[in-house]
């Protein structure tokens, strides 16, 4: 099964205690794919600027992405620049250059319009909308977003998300969405609104998977050195969605089961910057980690022990 | 195999988002031996003043908790007055009344200084120190600590930790300790100080075990509604502990098992103030949440799909 992806590919200047890259490759679409295209073909629909190197997608469709639904116009990249306390918590950010992005209308190329798996990346709604107007009746629709369209196009959110299967949502946003203090009284209002399951991201902590009247909870992969947490959400996102496109095993237990391969894209990302970490694994490298996770969370002794 | 636990017994003044207790049952003996004496005869080593009714602790008795050992001196009980915030954080302190605890110098009846195992809740490590110096070889020695010893009494306190098995310490803590930003490096940097193995408390987020070059994780059961994290963390090692002496699988996979009962038992303490939920719940209600939160974790699924 392959996925349609729509989101931002840029270049991110970033400052972490371990650093600074400048004009790195980033984006949500870019982080998805990365991590998403280790498990199944991606379709990527995003826009570029004339300054982007075509060679700089190379790696996406040597792992079997199809690039053709990225666009060049007139300008430059989309640019942002942030850096990272010793915490590595939320980043604060410096700079956002929208250039092309501005004008960013998401056309879905026919090809692209039955793909059975889409992932709305974190983009204004409206835009998200606009593509599900564009594409067949999808499998599996999962969607992100942020707090800048929780507070900016609340309305366009609240209609998108009727239309949406799985929303992946950070804990804070989660609680500002929901007006919840509390991030499983947060997950559970949000069911209502539209997707049948809600993945909470706790950051360093894991996700919370919530829906059916049941909660299942994650681990992350425990990294040591944290070299830069961009990209960890949407290679997160990459990863459980590629994982569902793989088995296509859409049940709660499923999609339990594929948190793995995103928590374990998320923690090869943060290994470094930009997507250097997971450019230079393979499929193995991530299997073992999933395997290591699983010891971690205990499902692996508790599975021998029965 | 029964536990013999010095700590602190007193009254607490707290305030949260969800109301306020005057003079409620508080203290780290308290809490500890509530939850573990669902597990575990407890024999509490710990102080009052004249002012503690003795009827006060008869529900631990009940339980089969022995208080001979709870020493009654002239003057006040132990007083602490603090509140919460909406995001049911740290706890900002108000006041704190030592009163009789000032001048407690931990004297372990003979009777119980055969005790298999020990926990040393949060106390002086002089005071921890002066304890084991006490006791018989036991089997297995638990502590607990705080920012104010690590900081204050680091001397007596890395004395301490080369007598101790488990650490059981919150993440902020341990990174003081360690003097590492990272958890799983704070606690990775603690094994060589002596205990065997470390657990860091990530409070609602669960757990992490650490040792023997492996790390398990366990979440927190999810609490939709945080009355008073008070005691949360004394209750959890109550549980942890109690379970052990219980299973007295002291294995690095019987230990992970083990956190379930610690944190369901703090699942419970924060549902109310004090100790009132834990007051009114028993054994099967316990273990019932146990069995939720292998679910939760995907301990019973994974293992039902081998």
């Amino acid at each position: 099964m392959s996925i349609l992806v729509v989101g931002s590919i840029g270049f991110d200047t970033v400052t972490t205690p371990h650093g600074k890259v400048e004009d790195a490759l980033g984006g949500s679409a870019t982080f998805f794919s990365a991590a998403a295209s280790f498990f199944a073909p991606v379709k990527i629909v995003a826009v570029v600027g004339e300054d982007f190197a075509p060679s700089t997608l190379d790696f996406l469709r040597r792992a079997g992405a199809d690039t053709e639904g990225v666009s060049v116009d007139k300008g430059q990249t989309f640019r942002w620049t942030g850096s990272y306390g010793a915490e590595m918590g939320d980043a604060t950010t410096h700079a956002t250059l929208l250039n092309v992005f501005q004008e960013f209308r998401p056309e879905i190329p026919h090809a692209y319009r039955g793909e059975p798996f889409v992932f709305l990346a974190n983009i204004d709604p409206e835009l998200q909308l606009r593509v599900l107007d564009q594409v067949e009746k999808p499998e599996l629709v999962v969607c992100d977003t942020m707090d800048f369209w929780i507070s900016g196009k609340r309305d366009a959110l609240v209609e998108l998300l009727k239309h949406v299967d799985v929303l992946v949502i950070n804990e804070t946003e989660a609680k500002t969405l929901a007006g919840e203090s509390n991030p499983i009284r947060a997950a559970k209002a949000i069911l209502p609104m539209g997707p049948s399951r809600v993945v909470v991201k706790l950051g360093e902590y894991g996700v919370m998977l919530i829906g059916e009247d049941k909660i299942y909870r994650l681990p992350a992969f425990p990294v040591e050195e944290v070299c830069d947490p961009t990209g960890a959400g949407d290679s997160f996102a990459g990863g459980f969605v590629g994982k569902l496109a793989q088995t296509r095993d859409l049940s709660f237990e499923g999609m339990h089961r594929a948190l793995l391969a995103g928590a374990v894209c998320a923690s090869f990302t943060v290994e470094s910057f930009s997507m250097d970490r997971l450019k230079g694994i393979d499929r193995n490298a991530i299997d073992e980690r999933c395997r290591d996770l699983e010891h971690i969370a205990g499902w692996t002794w508790s599975a021998l022990a029965v």
